[in-house]
């Protein structure tokens, strides 16, 4: 049986705070872009920056003219905001998620106080985590999950439960079937929350189906006997769809709205340096976090705000889009042909295939370690290509963390260099075996 | 003998955590900016907004026309950054710093690698309490001090004890023997920070002068037995001086580096809604708040920091400052009268005269209660004007919360309606006594 106290408990030197040890080092990622910076000639499948030849650079230069023309505007970028931030664009928000779900706020109880800005999901991830946990409490995730999220959780001190996917995302019986576990520890009351990136999965491109998001939410609701338990659905990617049918959001699913906690973010779709990300939160939620919010930092930067809104108001946004998903389409085309031409050849390598997103899931046979330290890591920066082991992507508990994925994403690099990139990764995989 | 964990422990209902009971609610600013919207006929001497009239439009669009004229640095302004931030902003911000204080890295051992950049300071603040507060530890403030941070802290569990201050800021001697006391109560290892606003604080417009900063760092140093005892420089209002000489930063007298957290923002002295703040941290605490960082929202959005960077380097921000410098002057010169015309005449009211910075603290006779729910506040928002209560500002513990302050901001009002403010203020507190 797991232990209630988080990791490290009990072994603080020093006078930093249990949380700063909780935060753990400069992780994985960091490591990697040093190692980027240090080899210029690497290809780098590992990083999920946008596209730089997509950047949005005309929509914003018309964007912040119209902004310079109009003096209220202008004045609204540069000064204060509010907390839950700019009401024009928590407006759009909630517009574009009404009709893409094909809903109205009244269907889905939903009214714009509930729409609450930050710079980057991330931050709006980290205050539900934030008001949700006490050091100890569980949230359940995929296993594996995106990395970033289980790196805040373990920094809140929370534990987290990894839960089985497959090409398809989370499946809702193993959750129940871990909630019954948990249950039968006496550990029902620690779990505040079921996290899910419910589109086009960083890390796996999977994308969860309708049947699963009404299943997740129904277990969700009715394990949520002691106290309420939260579905947090990562909706970050879901503008970059590049193949089949938008699927509703799991957010439609829970109509009266006390359940899920909708995250979205404008980084992947527009800019990543312009950075607004935005949360529809459940009313019990809502106070708390925008205290917490007023305390970290009374409110994300108008200027972004301003200028986002802007960009929608003006029809800027729809074009860049529209554009992003033609070339990403090209990307992902190119990634999968290359792996089906130089790693299918390879017995027990396997994939999920992406509809969305920037990121490929790549299973290698048993026994190989794709992890920074083991042979394959160093032989794959010997060939000229770098990724990301999967192994950081795994809960803490739970699942077994798997040793022999690893994480691709086809988002920076063009057709030509995804290509090469993915060949030089073939020859490394085989000469590890 | 105050307990030694935090408010509320043990009354936690619901599925909410601990420290978002500890958040505490929306706050006095929040009430009264409600208020100020719904009676758009108030003079707000409340809010520390900038100046409507002196927000940087024409700088900020010569940097952005600059900034959309070279490809690499659009680039830069609208993808990833990383979490301690652009580089060029960090380099001119550690300049600016250095040339300041007549100083040179060498002389105060500070390295690029030690400035962290966030999306205002207020954050910087938060993530340096987060990594050093566990529920109960101890951060001294001046009695009263920036109520926001008091409220940050608080909602880190962390317990804020009052010392006393006068017109030149927080006392050496008083810190000396609050530490004492501490200590007496075997407290002291509890004790993690001293804060203090050195240049034209908020609330009370006061500035720390020279022999009081050695005397400061000296204190602190001397006190950091068990552990290292930092101390917060908050340097927000450094650049909005109207009379008199610059002082050097406390960072300053800690040539060695290892005691002080310097920590500015260009909010005040540029833009609120670009909201660019930074930190200047001691080698030990840059692990931890990067790992935090990186957990919360891994960097502050990169097209503030690439826009601020070529406002300072287009030689864009110094005349800026100084028309900002002169437009304050004026309005604080407007307070000043006003206060001499409409309140000297009150027995018992005094106040501290501020050299910079955008507040007047004043102090009414004993026995008026300023507070929101006061028969004061009341008056003064039917004559017409609204102001913070001083209440706020005073830390949980220590020196005794004072009822008869209240905190008026002349940054967003002309000098003519800061005279009818003060007018309608000083006609309230008349009706008051």
């Amino acid at each position: 049986m797991p232990p209630l106290t988080p990791p490290h408990v009990g072994t603080v030197p020093g006078s930093l705070s249990q949380r700063a040890h909780w935060a753990g080092g400069p992780g994985a990622i960091s490591l990697l872009m040093a190692k980027t910076l240090a080899r210029p000639d690497l290809i780098s499948l590992a990083a999920g920056f946008a596209d730089y030849e997509s950047l949005p650079v005309e929509p914003t230069g018309l964007a912040l003219d119209r902004i310079w023309s109009d003096g209220a505007l202008v004045r609204a970028a540069l000064q204060y905001g509010t907390t839950i931030g700019y009401p024009p664009l928590r407006e759009a928000i909630l517009d574009r998620m009404l009709q893409a779900d094909h809903a109205t706020a009244a269907d889905l109880r939903i009214s714009l106080d509930q729409v609450v800005l930050t710079a980057g999901s991330n931050q709006l991830l980290y205050l539900v985590g934030d008001v949700l946990l006490d050091p100890g409490d569980i949230v359940l995730c995929g296993s594996p999950s995106y990395f970033v999220y289980l790196a805040t959780l373990a920094n809140l001190g929370g534990r987290t439960v990894g839960v089985a996917t497959d090409a398809n995302g989370l499946m809702p019986e193993a959750v129940d079937e871990e909630l019954a576990r948990l249950e039968a520890r006496g550990e029902l009351p620690r779990v505040k929350a079921v996290y899910v990136t419910s589109y086009y999965d960083n890390p796996t491109g999977s994308t969860l189906p309708e049947d699963r998001r009404a299943a997740l939410v129904e277990i969700v609701q009715r394990w949520s006997r002691r106290q309420r338990i939260y579905l947090i659905e990562d909706a970050a990617y879901r503008e970059l769809r590049y193949y089949g049918e938008d699927v509703p959001s799991l957010r439609s699913f829970d109509p009266a709205g006390d359940t899920v906690v909708a995250v979205g973010s404008f980084s992947k779709s527009y800019s990543p340096g312009v950075r607004v990300g935005w949360g529809i939160l459940p009313e019990r939620l809502l106070g708390p976090v925008l205290a917490e919010k007023g305390n970290l930092d009374f409110g994300s930067p108008s200027f972004n705000q301003v200028l986002m809104a802007t960009v929608l108001r003006e029809g800027l946004y729809e074009g860049h889009v529209a554009r992003l998903r033609e070339g990403y389409r090209v990307k992902v085309d190119a990634i999968l042909a290359a792996a089906e031409e130089f790693l299918s050849p390879i017995r027990g390598v396997s994939w999920i295939r992406p509809a969305g997103g920037l990121y490929l899931w790549l299973r290698l046979p048993e026994g190989i370690d794709t992890g920074l330290a083991g042979p394959l890591f160093s032989r794959a920066v010997d060939e000229g290509v770098l990724y990301v082991p999967g192994q950081d992507c795994f809960p803490r508990e739970g699942c077994p963390r798997e040793k022999n994925h690893l994480r691709l994403s086809f988002g920076i690099q063009c057709a030509e260099s995804i290509r090469r990139g993915m060949q030089a990764l073939g020859r490394a995989v085989s000469a590890t075996l």
